[in-house]
């Protein structure tokens, strides 16, 4: 007999037939009903056994987080909350769990407990959902670029370029640290290091997706990317998945239309093929909710929020324009902001941009137009020489979850904007010379994977959506 | 007026319409004739031009590698080889590229310079046509998963453990190594690096994976693996891409089954999505084999190889088997193998492999049941306790492209595996207790993705499949 997952006999069965499934014990009652689940699915499959027909002492071994076999009979559940059950024929117990020593008993445990058994806590409602909503985000990502006519390009993990300039490096090096050789000068050899010189984990693969953009047309990364920030946040990982992508010929208009356009598809995908994971999700937000000040309370459900994003445009609002709102706004006023907004030329702190999207606008924005000197060296200047075409898409709860740019395609700007941040002409060779030959305009952004997947599940900390989260002095598992 | 990419209006031209396409100059003959190109297919697009119509210093800088947009009327073609052509009434170059500088000039240029060139070498029809098999290999691997209900995983890159053993790893870290932080007794201090240990660059997210699994079920891994081997090769990378499928329940048949439509999936994928590119790529090695005497070149072209893998049952055959048949083989008896098979025990050589393979079998091989003092320490012992249920999948002129096994899911046959192997129990607690709780049957195998693209592309070397190469001393772009 074939092995049935839960999810789709739940979706199709087919009453008085025969099946066999494989799971994991969520609870087992009065000697009668076993909850069980194989991670296909939130609900769990109620087996009813007759104790009289069953080997006492394998009874004795379907305790909480025993992995079993049951063959049975697909009856109508007479229960509450499921429509069939099965009636066991046969169990088989492949795998005992000592109700005295496992961590995870049907009872609540805080998310802090579960992030120190990082390896059990898929076994989990909430994990096992978030780990499914992860896996089909990832996939619509996929899948829009694939359809859209997109390659798929996975640049450098290890690069030797430093100027990337999006944060702090981790080295990466074959040296024995107790023996780092050194030129005669006493500097550090890298020639002896295994690439012949310093390299690092990259922190973007945005320069080399414009290679590929300036060849293919269209191209889009989706790999890790790394921080050594010394960031302890509910926001920041040291080692999270980025997707960027990069397509020739469009402009900062284009790329807002994409980042748009991109974002609804992936959230409608979720929508649509997680419904049960998003009500469970939905539902575990309202719970946790209640334990706060009303005034703490979300306005909207995770269910709402998710609708909203996908129904709504996008607003899109210069810096310039942004800067008078903020400057013109009660919390500015009464200097309730902890950086109050003086006049343009300020950076942006996530608490103006709350406000922006929470407060003001109610609704996703995105912010355009920066002025050049708080943004990269790469984006395009705009003809006002002020500001750079260069955008933020602004998430309520989340902050800034895509940020991107048209691309300095001219070769004169960008070797003088090069010379502005200190940046070697020569350690970037190959990204000038496709300024030199065939230029285009071109622009891209990039994507947090785990940011979104925060706003998708409604998860307030970023390490319990990536499932073994990388952290200042943790790389546990 | 919309810009088209070139695949679909060769696809689906409306003849007399008016279009603007996009894209790069490969050629310009007789100030009449551009052929151009978009990175969307292989086929470049005529442009016809009449030179009187046209600006003189405009047309002068229409030249090889040339970024330019042209709109027009698409018109059927008086050529040969191309069933349509655009009239050109407007051309505007969007970037010039130097015909003294730019180094892609239209002639045949050695992979070898290719390699010093990658920012550029997409623009070549054959990269060009490698990078869009890579992504439809890429998205092929993705949607089959999918489609089967395996969730998407992403094992962390930076690793604490060290156990994985399948290769020498790059140290991550944090650290001035000018002045790495020393102990009292002398020794370096990992406590005071990023992660308060030591950490390295992940060889395998299979560990990881398998707890995946033991919750969820069916899950795959798709992301980068590092070996700092110096190992300078037409087959090694020091950064790759690995595929990890691990699978709840599953024995060695089973993982067997799911490696060979697995693979055969995603070969039939790419013939039905990437004909052009596959018929390139064919022709191709066909000119590339006329250099080469006649008893070295395939006996299969490409596309026939291909086909083949499709259409025919992959061989299974065991280790002990595959023993017997290599000790009576002529090669063996007249000793032509650098390492003659004198019995069984032995490690297979690459040598023995492409004679399984290729001139015993004629066809894909799966071997199984391998001596279990040459396997890795987690695949699940057979009951003759000389063997572990491991398996190798071997294919002509790439040799090893997967290699998987049942996992050993007894906790006591696997501290007494790690026992032998010198493997410290504490440092693999999570992974043990996957066997102390709920543990389960499961096996899974990993494919190291530039192989497959190899295979399926023809190409020779592996660093021709993967846009930047990271190898021994190079870590260029």
């Amino acid at each position: 007999m074939k092995t049935l997952r839960i999810k789709i006999l739940m979706e199709s069965p087919s009453i008085g037939g025969k099946v066999k499934v494989k799971g994991w014990v969520r609870t087992f009652r009065s000697n009668r009903f076993i909850h069980m689940n194989d991670g296909s699915t939130v609900s769990n499959l109620q087996v009813v056994v007759d104790f009289e027909q069953m080997d006492e002492s394998m009874l004795k071994r379907i305790t909480t987080g025993a992995c079993i076999g049951v063959e049975g009979t697909v009856v109508e559940s007479q229960g509450k909350g499921q429509s069939i059950e099965i009636q066991a024929d046969k169990i088989e117990v492949y795998g005992d769990a000592d109700p005295e020593k496992y961590p995870l008993q049907p009872k609540k445990h805080s998310l802090e407990f579960l992030r120190e058994i990082a390896h059990l806590r898929p076994r989990t409602t909430t994990f096992g959902a978030i780990m499914r909503v992860r896996h089909n985000v990832s996939f619509a990502i996929h899948q829009y670029f694939h359809e859209k006519g997109f390659y798929y390009m996975n640049t450098p993990v290890i690069t030797g370029s430093d100027a990337e300039g999006a944060g702090e490096m981790f080295k990466v090096t074959n040296f024995d640290l107790d023996r780092v050789p050194k030129t005669e000068n006493g500097e550090i050899n890298w020639k002896e290091d295994f690439f012949g010189k310093a390299t690092n984990l990259t922190v973007s693969g945005q320069l080399e997706a414009e290679l590929g953009a300036m060849a293919l047309g269209k191209v889009y990364t989706f790999g890790p990317t790394f921080r050594a920030e010394n960031s302890n946040t509910t926001r920041h990982l040291a080692e999270f998945w980025m997707i960027e992508p990069e397509v020739a010929f469009n402009n900062l208009k284009d790329n807002m239309d994409l980042a748009e356009d991109f974002l609804k598809y992936v959230i409608s995908y979720v929508l649509m093929r997680c419904p049960e994971e998003i009500e469970f999700l939905n539902q575990r937000q309202i719970d946790e909710e209640k334990g706060k000040p009303q005034n703490q309370r979300s306005e909207m459900t995770l269910k709402e929020r998710l609708q909203f994003v996908v129904d709504n445009e996008f607003v899109r609002c210069s810096y310039t324009e942004a800067i008078e709102i903020l400057r013109n706004s009660k919390p500015n006023k009464k200097k309730k902001f902890q950086y109050v907004i003086e006049g343009w030329g300020a950076d942006l702190q996530s608490e103006h941009e709350r406000f922006l999207v929470e407060k003001h606008f109610g609704s996703p924005v995105i912010l355009f137009d920066y002025p050049a000197n708080i943004k990269a060296f790469y984006m395009r200047q705009n003809d006002d020489d002020k500001t750079v075409a260069a955008m933020d898409i602004l998430f309520p709860g989340i902050g800034e979850i895509v940020g991107g740019s048209q691309r300095e395609e001219r070769l004169d700007m960008l070797k003088k904007k090069m010379a502005d941040f200190d940046i070697e002409e020569e350690e970037m060779w190959w990204y000038l010379e496709t300024r030199q030959f065939g230029t285009a305009p071109h622009a891209g952004f990039g994507l947090g994977l785990e940011r979104l997947v925060q706003f998708v599940t409604g998860m307030g900390n970023i390490r319990d959506v990536i499932p073994f989260p990388r952290t200042p002095k943790n790389a546990e598992f």
